[in-house]
């Protein structure tokens, strides 16, 4: 348990620390794929690649080069660049976006439901995530995510790790930054919401990124909690199973 | 069942058309009125004049003479008002806070809860109030109402009826007007919706304003659904009891 006052609310990183886009993104293409009669493509190595545009994307807008633009098109602007390399350029315009809106489609870590559901009992939980309004709706649709509300970037205008977008979602629930607290399997995200004053959780996706994975392994500072999944985070917070 | 195609995205009027404000406004200010020692007040009509405020004073908002507000604020000044004539100016500061998030504690008429939750099985549903964001994911966790999304004024930065906050609902699911239904108690409402180009389903509540109530009784113009509660609308919209 935590040393400073219970949260309030529990606001969650979404890709990666809720659902597993790696597997989900490569399952999906392969899909696309097999119906173009691709052969010999990684797609893994494809999800990889697709989400290694991301963080540059959406330096874009964190600059103020260029104005808020939602997941969607950066999304579909990263695939296009994307196609040519893996030999799927043929792929046609209406796969491209079925393609894009895969990451509307995203499964969650088997642990993932069954913690956000008890964590609820307790907790206010929303996501924030750099994930679109429509995208997360869609997706906690699919995946039975039980948010009581859709914050994050798109409430904000802004990406994270903008200050702003941690600072909007205390503001939206009603609560001061130290009665929420943000749960996410990425150290840079854990320690600008600390620098927010939000409460912190650190809960590792050792293989986000595939079996060799080398980052986000181990907390690299000091935060409120450590947990192994969302049902250990709920246990932690005080929400055992047997209280449900 | 509505001509025009099947909406994907049900948005609901909250005040009135969810939930039951007059007599929970009542309830709740007896309650603390009561502990005051207060005797000889009229509840009803104590609810009645806090809520007369609402729309002066969201035309401050909506004229531009004021910058967004939330409505904890608003209806904390209108209680200070209202208070003296009601013989009530003795109350805390305390007791003055509480009572105005007895707004966020308002009782969902008796269909409510039913309807939305088989609505939710074949929609995307989401309030579209002049309520913010904090004030509905409360009002949701107490009263058990399973949004998907919390949209409204507070995303639009505006209040209804200015036309931003409908077309922001539409945005924010990335849906066109058309596929998204407004569902209210109030003509007025739908009035607006459907020049924004959304479909329109009336679902009258007739005694919102109490027994005598002779406003928004029935359709003043053609909507696109007319329901008697919100399990009528789910039946009319193809999601019956057997189909859950």
């Amino acid at each position: 348990m935590p040393v400073k006052p219970q949260p309030t609310a529990l606001v969650f990183d979404v890709f990666g620390t809720c659902v597993d886009w790696r597997s989900s993104i490569a399952r999906e293409s392969e899909a696309i794929g097999h119906k173009l009669g691709a052969t010999g493509v990684d797609w893994l190595a494809f999800a990889d690649a697709w989400r290694a545009q991301y963080q540059p994307q959406m330096e874009t807008v964190r600059s103020g080069r260029r104005p808020w633009t939602t997941l969607d098109v950066l999304h579909r602007e990263a695939l296009d660049t994307l196609l040519p390399a893996f030999g799927l350029d043929d792929m046609s315009e209406a796969d491209r976006n079925d393609l894009t809106r895969a990451w509307h489609r995203l499964d969650p870590w088997p642990d993932v439901v069954e913690g956000l559901t008890r964590l609820k009992i307790r907790y206010i939980i929303a996501p924030n995530s750099n994930g679109h309004i429509a995208l997360m709706v869609n997706m906690a649709r699919r995946a039975g995510l039980p948010w009581d509300a859709i914050l994050g970037a798109e409430i904000a205008r802004a990406y994270k790790p903008r200050p702003e977008v941690y600072l909007r979602c205390a503001e939206a629930l009603g609560l001061a930054p130290a009665s929420v607290m943000m749960v996410a399997a990425h150290n840079s995200d854990l320690i600008t919401a600390a620098a927010c004053g939000l409460q912190t959780a650190f809960v590792p996706r050792l293989t986000e990124y595939g079996p060799d994975q080398t980052s986000d392994l181990a907390p690299e500072q000091e935060f409120d909690l450590v947990a192994t999944d969302f049902i250990d985070l709920a246990r932690q917070l005080g929400v055992a199973p047997q209280s449900i």
